[in-house]
């Protein structure tokens, strides 16, 4: 089969050929019926073997994380799956038997660090192996070929807003900095899920556009000092009950946390490398909470889905075959794509 | 009545003598029987003030936020307490209608800036004026003579503990950075509530005693950038559950947020104006959660003194006249009390 | 002015002529706008002395407990209103001291067996007074006269379904019997927060039309042994993972915890006298929860109105003027309304 | 090896020869080194075939479901845990995968319904096979000869206590009825993680002696109409925060209920039968919550082995050879036991 692939550290990936995998015990065979792009896979390429070594990673592999098909083949002592079931891989990889794992934590598990796609083989080729059906998601209605992008875009955004949820109520306001991908899923679980206001942030009014169409009740264009100022004017001096940033430069996290009420949440998502200036005591939200994190859960996944199916979000894509998948993440880089590409083998 | 009083903005306060006060319709005239003092007094009398006006403050008002006494007069409609009842004073101003209260959150509510003691007039005095029962916990063992730290100290503490209990588990490790007034609670409520095992840091050894006989169950002298790998050591590698810091500079910022697990918990408590430098994405604990707050709220002390009348906590306190209130200060500006200091009227 | 009165125990209530009342210190006086007519009224004025004193109630008093208006005259001290403003009275009676009340769970209050409508004098008549701002939430865009509904019926069934919420998946189901007046809003506010499968079950096939055209997923007619199995089969087996049950018989309790999945939660909000006659282990959802209550807390009023106000949830009304309150009860007796009944001074 | 069997439905079982088994992949060979007896052992000898069979269970199998041994083998592909290793098992089977299993809630995975000692081979032998290392809890410093009774007495009462804490206040009362087996493990852990007063009731003065050696700060006699009374004298009126009802008859359940504060909880964990025969609507603790459930957790299990190594929870046992494991049946079912029996091989 085609697979396009990480062949050594810091080299270009390549398209090549690769022998279709068999299914040991316990193990799936999935026929890669479409695998998103991510951000995350450009940087990838770049990284020095150290780095790759030390996360357990091992090169080559196939990239591609936000993978969906239908099971080719099951291994021995698989009976809940069977060929020809349509099913989304869950991204983040975890272990089923960690501390994290045993209490639903799993996108803490320390096996997270490698993966389909991030250090061992992924979506991007003709077949992928699973290890245990644990990471599948079956697909009721939705198209498997369309699907990829909810298994990382959608999860870890879905992750984000349940982690804020509890702090935000139905005559308060949330606020997403950065409304493309994983942001515009972010809207709409905001909308589906809280009651409250919805108000988008970003510089590309393209976005806003689109955030806006997806259910965002307001659209402010750009960060800076006066981003505050505007959320506090909408909200009648209250200020936000959260802020989920998927940009994560310094003025975003600044922005946000200014524009927080007392008890409000501030989520970064967006791994820019940000931080905040000014101290923490008296600079953070009053009684509020401040987290990040990376991946997302199995549970996540099942409810994204469940939440897709039913038609409450709705995926963006633009497709492209494995042959054009340097053209697709050429516009990526460029940041020309409106929704998630996704590349079908 | 004598009463040691904040005389005007930026002046050295001084005992004066005034007028006892009188209840009005749903007030509460308490005679004190003891007042705590607090590092934070130490930094009001040299407010500005512009600050002080801003923040709702008027001068001059008596010092004092950690108040216990028995009721001595009660204003119209008041029936709750009568005259002769021992009583604590919640430290933290609130309203009792808005958003916040109604939820039980009032130790974020906007009244909270002003408040008896810092800006209107506290404890350090004969009488002292109270809106409403509901700034009164009942006390039914303790001695009002030496309980009101527990109102300050102890009922910040244990906002705290109860902030970051939901992510302490039995199987897990608790550090309270800071072993003083403030921390020295943290161990105890700790103890009571978590069945983790509580670690004390401080560079105090004298403090690390104490936390020791309060219940800590390993101390470690002093913050540096090798304390994290001391409590991986501890923990078998995993990291500490929770981390709360009542020092809050730099320093123990930087460590604190490196010697916790996935999913842990940092909470800052000391206002000493430290932040991360590191960036968050990455340097936060994974999917974990940082908070910092000022005050407790009114249900914070029902549970510190609950606590207390038990014996679960100890108060630890050394007593001064009010004669001798400025001597207090000096030792407590000097950092040579063992325990809190209680001035007596 | 005029106000329809229980004149005395176990009289029929009549329409009479009092004096308007006068605000105290604290107090607000409210020029009723509307005034929604609950099934509870209707058995208010057959209780006997007896109750009724040991509930605290004072006869005569006006009845209505689902009030709006505005604002007429303000007594001493009161500055967060002002004449003019519309507001919505909050139906539950809290004391804003108690230890529940100082934790938000104002609807667990001691003070909550006696208050406007119920034993105090209720917004049935020209005017009603407020014993403070605590009792009131402004409202911004919905008009005042016939916003009353949101105050019981709405706030009531919005704190059901908040208790539910945590143990609801966007995966899952919630299952509303009975989807009248307090269920057709259960429908709404699971369709706004839930991101769930929503599913009404009622006798009444005009009631399950208008639940469908709230957003109700799918609608099934009466409940009996075979109900448990239908939702089995709109959940692929699984259960679901909510019921709120607005009637509250035996025959609604069993069919109710028989249809819930592992984890589930059931909600009893219907004041009918239902038991399970099954033992509870074995019968009750397993590792799930049951709960019951009654009245709403001011939190839930405040989001309620927000709600309300941003178009989440529709308030259907039928209105009546004051003097023909009468044929109102009667239409309300008979089950021939189709939204909630506001009669207006 | 010797192996203490129901060899068919209905018949009594026996202590009879039976092959070592060996571990396949990813399976865990443990040499038992004490094994618990359970008073649901007594029952299950006399479950008919069709119950057995409906559970999913196969006869003939070996009893015993709170072990504790050394790894002696292991298969394929499992590194987590090396021969010698001593080891705690899971008591209850889960399949780590469904719905439940992702979310930390294992104790509602439909594979519960058979497992070791119930329906499969368990640990009144002198080996058992393990399916994977997800069903293995590690002890660094107890005992496996004794450490069985805390994988299902200990961990069931500490799954009861996990539900009941979040609305047990360190200013309530927690009350335990039923201080036997599990009861006194509850005592322990609601006096290490409440900080509430804990008090004990039983018809047995033996056991409330031990519940008082072990933390309960006061013993009630008997359940009857007059308890709830006595919980209001203990509590100044308010009444029980939490109720765990290890016993679970009509009287029980009818006197729990009625000593709960509102927003009280009342854990049903014994399986007698028993149900509330009074309307629930005025009868449930108002806003409170009523769950029961059968089971524990991975996690459970996890925070009880740290508590017992911790030396928080003491584990009471007698000790009995295998092959006098009749006798100690016997015991226990007349219930002359003082701690828990437990069997070595």
């Amino acid at each position: 089969m085609r697979a396009y692939r990480v062949v050594g550290w810091q080299e270009p990936p390549r398209l090549v050929d690769v022998d279709v995998p068999r299914p040991g015990p316990g193990q799936v065979l999935v026929r890669v019926a479409g695998c998103g792009l991510c951000h995350s896979d450009l940087t990838m390429t770049g990284i020095p073997a150290g780095i790759g070594e030390a996360l357990g990673w091992r090169a080559p592999f196939t990239l591609g994380h936000e993978t969906a098909g239908h099971v080719a083949e099951t291994g021995a002592d698989v009976t809940a799956v069977k060929p020809g079931d349509p099913v989304a891989l869950v991204s983040p990889s975890s272990c089923g038997t960690c501390r994290y794992c045993a209490r639903g934590l799993d996108s803490s598990c320390p096996d997270g660090l490698a993966g389909r796609g991030y250090g061992r083989d992924g979506g991007l080729a003709g077949y992928v192996l699973v290890d245990g059906v644990r990471g599948l998601v079956p697909l009721r209605t939705l198209d498997p070929a369309t699907a990829g992008p909810l298994t990382d875009a959608g999860a870890t955004a879905y992750h984000a807003v349940r982690r804020a949820l509890p702090r935000v109520h139905p005559d308060g306001t949330a606020v997403v900095i950065g409304a493309g991908g994983l942001g515009a899923f972010a809207v709409q679980f905001l909308r589906a899920l809280s009651g409250a206001r919805v108000v988008a942030v970003d510089t590309n009014p393209a976005r806003l556009d689109l955030a806006r169409e997806l259910g965002a009740d307001d659209a402010i264009t750009g960060v800076d000092a006066a981003t505050a100022a505007r959320i506090a004017d909408l909200t009648g001096g209250l200020g936000a009950d959260a802020v989920l940033d998927f940009a994560g430069v310094d003025a975003t996290i600044a922005a946000g946390v200014a524009m927080l009420r007392p008890a409000g949440v501030f989520g970064l998502v967006g791994a820019s490398g940000g931080s905040l200036r000014a101290p923490w005591f008296g600079g953070l939200p009053r009684d509020g909470e401040v987290f990040t994190f990376q991946g997302s859960s199995v549970a996540d996944l099942q409810e994204v889905v469940a939440l897709a199916e039913r038609g409450v979000v709705r995926n963006e894509v633009e497709v492209f075959p494995l042959d054009r998948v340097e053209d697709a993440y050429a516009r990526l880089a460029r940041g020309d794509l409106r929704g998630r590409a996704v590349v079908q083998p």
